[in-house]
């Protein structure tokens, strides 16, 4: 039973991500989650206090795929290189989404920021160790001589995902991937970004790629 | 009768930006503008179609206050010091709103972009013509010297406006000023704006900022 009740919880969770990266949080309703869920009210709130814990563990867990997400693109023979993979793992992640969603914690940070303290507290906490994620590779590359280091590395790290945050918008509003590309290959610029070799290119699996579809980030 | 009309207008399109800029579009409900404007259902539906009439209409009006933002911030002897102005402009702007609200059109891009297409094409303007008249700008300071050419100004301007939005995202998100005073200062070092003079600062008189707060950009 205990198994039965996870894979609820489980299903609940996964068709919740869809509804709220769609719609958003605020204007989901319990009725919407329902619908999409198969789910009867007393059994969703068997599991969840309501709709705001439905959204706490769909953030946690999309938190739990960004996070692998960032070790899995931050990755490459050279500082340099992991940064030049995340940019491109970026690119292909918004791209295979068809720019539809756009970033979940981004959508999320707008609506909870003056509406829903703990779910800002959540998102808020993705965007600092994402920012931190990079400000370490990028100190890294700015060692090795691949970033420029007349900057400090916090604020690039800021910056880098201030930009993409922005551009992920933009794309997403015209549904072309223009603004992103264009946003990385400046920030490539900016940042003097020089890779001396070819980067490897770490792909998703094709399941683990359906399964971000819709998802975060 | 007709100017009784035009006011009742013009009051339902005041208080409607207020609740649409904190709650967003897609969960503001008829009642919560009915609520918010004190107007009868009767009333609201003589001068509006329904809620998306008025979110136009909320749009629109922030459009014509935006473009004048624009106008007076975008002011200075020389292109780079239009820019810096520019820039300490948007920084004022949004401290003076307590970084509450964010900016109305990047809220509205987000929610609108895969549910509410009219909407979505109206915002995809006011983006346009924000980084058309950067672009313009741009261009003039690098013919001047202050700010880098070895840039498209077209991209720049883009890249400025990407930047600005996720920072504006991350400073409401956290309600701190730092996320958007430190891209700030990237900006001007990315660019490599140079600015002769001490910037002449336009100010918007204190009814204009009072008029702003809760409202766009």
């Amino acid at each position: 039973m205990a198994h039965k009740g996870e894979l609820t919880r489980a299903k609940i969770i996964d068709q919740a991500t869809q509804v709220f990266h769609r719609k958003g949080f605020l204007s989901t309703t319990i009725n919407d989650l329902l619908a999409a869920t198969g789910t009867t009210k007393g059994n969703l709130y068997f599991h969840f206090s309501g709709k705001e814990a439905v959204a706490a563990e769909v953030l946690r867990k999309a938190h739990e795929r960004f996070r692998h997400f960032l070790e899995t693109s931050l990755q490459g023979p050279t500082p340099g290189t992991r940064l030049e993979n995340f940019f491109r793992q970026a690119l292909e992640r918004n791209r295979d989404k068809g720019f539809v969603g756009g970033c979940l914690f981004g959508n999320t940070a707008l609506e909870a920021s003056d509406n829903a303290p703990q779910l800002a507290a959540l998102v808020a906490d993705v965007f600092t160790e994402w920012i931190e994620s990079l400000q370490e590779t990028i100190a890294a590359a700015q060692a090795s001589g691949e970033v420029r280091s007349d900057l400090a590395a916090a604020d690039l790290a800021g910056f880098v995902v201030s930009a993409l945050e922005g551009a992920i918008m933009l794309s997403r509003l015209n549904k072309r991937e223009e603004p992103l590309v264009h946003v990385l290959d400046t920030l490539r610029r900016m940042l003097d970004l020089k890779v001396a070799e070819s980067p490897v290119i770490i792909r998703h699996s094709p399941s683990a790629r359906r399964r971000a579809v819709g998802e975060e980030g």
